[in-house]
């Protein structure tokens, strides 16, 4: 099927296929398939879309909606202890768009799948017309960094592991709220940029969590929720001291003119689409972590404990906070 | 993100799950990713969607939904010479259609995963809501057959091969015809049921294709524009006898039935989404695969030569066709 008739093929030779950059299993995407050369350590994979509407605003530029997707399917990835080999993507594009949309849509995957992606290539996939919204899926394949190969899963916490996070939680949150017009843009300007496109750790990261992680997700759900999911998969329970939640200065500073700080930190650790690395970590491995991390500009805070039982408690400031019924996307 | 906030994962775990048969990569389809194991051979990867009021009517039941979607993905791995081995399903669900419709997909994916694909697992995926039409993208890795472990590509055929097409060329355009109400049910009853899901070939075809094409793609937009695009990738032209096109008895009573019948079989191989393999064979080797296909019950027609030169010509009977501007979908 086609965008227009005749127009498909035009359309991935001039605006996909330098995406594959090369690789010969990519045939150039002239060919129906990709190949996948033998792998030594097997691969980890992912999949993950982004739908107008659901995902992001119709009016969020196009390039942003592309970093989105791939963010998205990368903090997956390196989560797991795995970095991008190859990439395949899945565009229904409405009709009511420009072809000029799909050119920018392009440019934005092109630059991630380059700048934050090793120069991961696009191998294939699937381009047609919708009469609806956009949707794009993105299939990620990754190298292991694991000796193993095996990806670290939710279901690997310990009780008494330290449960870690990397980077800054909530901006993207606050991002969105300022770009549906909730809250002001004023002295949020940095996490309304973010928002667009928040991205995870750096690839580098990757091996930092194979080599140190009992557990691990990417915070897409919401912190809380995401955690409880780490303590639910392992078997345990967990407490989260929300005081201890990494924030940056925007967040604090909104957070401080909030009549209820408290009530908003909780907003920030519900909120999602943090796509940072939540890992569960053995207690004497913790500042050995944390070392390898500064060494990539990487913030690693300690925000709560594994234990025994089960269910989530959080407390902010040794004092504990009621939870909301709905603690994140899908929880 | 999720169907309903609490209901993605109770959804994955009752309807998808299952589909992952216990592979042990899959890991019960409760984590974010999944492992594949190292493969000798290396994969064959290739990616297809189908998208309401583009690829299906609104109307269609699900569970053919879900099977025309396996399909388009067989049926190149097939035409590569691989044989399934892993899918993941991204699946955007409409807002307005019921959580039962869910269940009707999953069991048409999971039958078709079964009885075509050699029980094929479903190792993962992404599942949303979309307020719009229903979308959903598959991505199936695929064993290759072939000693190398390469696909058989587009671009292999030489000057003298025979073109070559298994099953029947046409059914699928006529039975849309019928669901679209341009032509009565009357008389193709057959084509308006294999029309909902047309299914490629046996999984015990791919080693034929991988032993003995020298080219080899799924006819999906016509099979007139889908033999010139071999003929371009391999860089060479091609003559196609549309007297020796096999057509069912159905299509044969209909095509009787036209005020043009040459006309109506230029309809019949421009349509499209007939899912066979097209394949280019060295002629000494052609008797050979005729004999090794017969054994699987698969018909293979020889109905043109590829040639030195390029383009497309078309006779019928040794008269020279004219062909139409559009020869298929996204040619």
């Amino acid at each position: 099927m086609s965008l227009k008739p005749s127009s498909e093929t035009d359309l991935i030779q001039s605006l996909f296929a330098p995406l594959a950059r090369g690789h010969s299993g990519a045939f150039g995407l002239t060919d129906d398939v990709a190949y996948l050369a033998p792998s030594t350590l097997g691969q980890i994979v992912t999949q993950d879309q982004v739908i107008e509407g659901t995902h992001f605003l119709l009016s969020d530029p196009l390039d942003s909606v592309a970093k989105r997707l791939v963010r998205r399917n990368l903090s997956d990835l390196i989560a797991k202890g795995a970095r991008p080999s190859a990439a395949f993507l899945s565009l229904a594009w409405p009709k009511s768009r420009s072809r000029d949309g799909i050119a920018l849509f392009a440019a934005g995957l092109g630059q991630d799948l380059q700048d934050l992606c090793d120069n991961c290539p696009l191998m294939g996939g699937d381009t047609s017309t919708i009469e609806g919204p956009l949707v794009a899926s993105l299939t990620m394949m990754g190298s292991p960094t694991a000796t193993t190969g095996q990806p670290i899963l939710r279901s690997g916490a310990k009780a008494g592991d330290i449960l870690a996070v990397t980077g800054f939680i909530g901006d993207a949150w606050l991002g969105l709220q300022t770009r549906l017009g909730v809250l002001s843009t004023n002295g949020l300007e940095g996490c309304a940029a973010f928002a667009m496109a928040p991205y995870p750790p750096p690839l580098a990261f990757a091996p930092i969590v194979a080599a140190y992680a009992n557990a691990s997700l990417d915070v897409s759900d919401g912190l809380l929720g995401d955690g409880l999911q780490l303590a639910r998969s392992s078997g345990l329970g967990i407490t989260i001291d929300l005081a201890t939640m990494p924030i940056s200065q925007e967040a604090l500073k909104w957070v401080a003119r909030q009549a209820s700080p408290a009530a908003a930190v909780l907003d920030l650790a519900t909120g999602g689409d943090d796509y940072q690395c939540l890992m569960a970590i053995t207690p004497d491995r913790f500042r050995a972590l944390q070392a390898k991390a500064r060494d990539l500009n990487v913030a690693v805070s300690a925000i709560g404990r594994f234990e025994a039982g089960q269910g989530l408690r959080v407390n902010h400031n040794g004092a504990p906070v009621d939870l909301p019924a709905q603690l994140g996307w899908s929880v």
